[in-house]
């Protein structure tokens, strides 16, 4: 594995509260929140270095996958509670117009983005996976929404999670605040693989690397194309996925591919 | 239990068609559906005098959670069909007026509404069921939207039933008029648990008191929140709900909540 | 069972690549995809001869219900490759263009069309079955979109799986392009039923029978009001239909079906 040195902090901040690891040779970058100490609390600090690492991710074209993982016993508790008290309204618009970035951020980018859970993932934190394109969870991990049990309502996990699991399971953990543990946040679609703890990690990278034997160039056109079509009408979806249609299928990777099947051989990605 | 007595009804009907009970110190409304007899089918006079019941809990600061339940073995077996031939246009009209008006009514008001479904919750009667907020069913309710066997395709249901279940099974449902148990309809996210037919009330009431514990403020943000931002696109339900965050963590019940929370202690809510 | 003579195709191709066979009295119309040794790839030819097809079937008041099937092993296999590589992009927007107004067709018709599904449902095939209103898949069925891997990923069949199934399970199927079986098409909501593979046949007639029973008048009304109101925002899609319900119960077949029933009597629809 080849292994370069984290990206910089994009703020300035004494410690990274992100770090990022790159194999080049398999083409996945794991970022990895790192403020074991404090579950992963999304701090002001913490979502602008993330959305700064993703980012540059985003812009390289040497990266086909990102595994997002947590530093220490849990994924991420959700906004560090330090930064929730005795704010004034332009402090609380900063914090959830940067956490309402980091979830776009993470769809915009053109790599699917795996989340790899382990013990808690609330609040923000449950967000976070929700928002992720394909997520792995530990079989002791869990997901939940206790905001309202501390007054301030999941007002924007909840755009995320309604997206992904139906209203009724979405109520459910919107008002009661009692998490869900893996196997039923698999059953209702918010977790796509529960696998025991000691495989979470290398169960995540073999599906990144599934992911990455595919062309980087397809994965990023099909990648766009789901988040762009999703809340349309199916007839505007049609209308604007039938151009994408039409030019992937003019890309060389398509022309490649397609060759390769029909000739039974190997293809060879023009990212390769 | 302090037991208000029931509401007034809002039209000039001999009885009333529903009931309402307030535990005031527990915070919860329980309105009954209240024609047993016609398995609570929702005559012209129902809806409407279930809207003014609904409305005036609406307005009232000392209830945090309504139970919708039905007295008799059913809990809702649609609309009344002795009020469905021979009518005018402007007639029916009316009723359907009135139904939807209900439906957004229970999604309107600040309170969560819980459905305590027993026996048959059909047509019209299962779409009340899966318009509020949570479903508890005991193990032999029984959903269906039968219409298209009488020549009455379950239209408007079909509108609250699309939103909670997959489109396929929808379908199903609505084209073969077949009914659903209450295990598959918990399976599909229509109902959120299933109990034993002797535990129903007590467990309804259970997670009613659950809800009840938070700060009915909060609940009432988050549930206006949950039906205002689900239908739009992503990126404009982020613009709502991060204002939405905003104006709640101010509230002096959220800076109560994380207060308490970072000091390990109970919160005191203002509405108590 | 009396049989029609299959529809003659619509485009000079020297055989059938669609066969039609219409049993009058069940008032069932079979759709054979028949290009069995092909996988029943979805070939230019084939999309525009099942168009023509199916739109004639649309017009007709003595046809309830279309069942869609596939000769040989395979439902279908998606796209013709063979007509995918080294053409220009007036020839990819046509094949598109085609497939797209293919998928509308289907929900356009009057008839409900149910996919009865043998073998690999894949691509542009398992956009054929998710785009029927149901589906029924005998035990072997897999469901996949493994454009990924050939370098043309199914951003149209996408349109169709991301409106049935969850975003985390279409994402895993997009990005994967490892197919599902049919068990687990079930739980997410793809298919509807799956049944050995000698039932498939009898079970999907009977289910089909089932929906024949009906008023063909009332199916029709309500199939156009499902896909019209889904896309909606609830309070549009109330007012839309509550006018639909209006116009339903001042229909002969709703007058006749509600009287029936209140008169513990066969109803007789107006179609027959």
């Amino acid at each position: 594995m080849t292994t370069a040195a984290p990206s910089a902090p994009t703020t300035d901040t004494d410690a990274a509260t992100v770090l990022t690891e790159i194999d080049v040779e398999a083409r996945i970058a794991t970022v990895t929140l790192n403020r074991p100490d404090k579950r992963n609390a999304l701090s002001l600090a913490l979502m602008t270095e993330l959305i700064g690492v993703l980012r540059e991710i985003g812009t390289r074209r040497d990266i086909s996958v990102v595994i997002l993982a947590g530093a220490g016993p849990a994924f991420s508790a959700g906004h560090d509670l330090g930064e929730m008290t005795g704010r004034s309204v332009e402090d609380y618009r900063e914090i959830f117009d940067r956490c309402c970035e980091l979830m776009e951020t993470i769809q915009a980018i053109p790599q699917p983005v795996i989340a790899q859970v382990q013990g808690i993932a609330t609040a923000a934190g449950c967000q976070l996976a929700a928002t992720c394109d394909l997520v792995v969870a530990e079989e002791g991990a869990r997901f939940g929404t206790p905001g309202v049990k501390i007054g301030l309502f999941c007002s924007t996990p909840m755009v995320a999670i309604t997206r992904v699991i139906g209203q009724k399971r979405a109520m459910q953990m919107l008002l009661t605040g009692v998490p869900v543990d893996a196997p039923t946040a698999a059953d209702w679609g918010l977790v796509n693989e529960v696998v025991p703890a000691a495989e979470l990690e290398s169960r995540t990278r073999e599906l990144a690397a599934q992911i990455a034997s595919a062309s980087s160039v397809v994965t990023g056109i099909g990648k766009e194309a789901f988040y762009a079509q999703i809340s349309r009408d199916q007839h505007s979806a049609y209308e604007y996925t039938k151009t994408v249609m039409t030019m992937n299928a003019l890309a060389a990777d398509a022309q490649e591919g397609i060759g390769a099947f029909l000739e039974k051989r190997q293809p060879s990605w023009s990212d390769r």
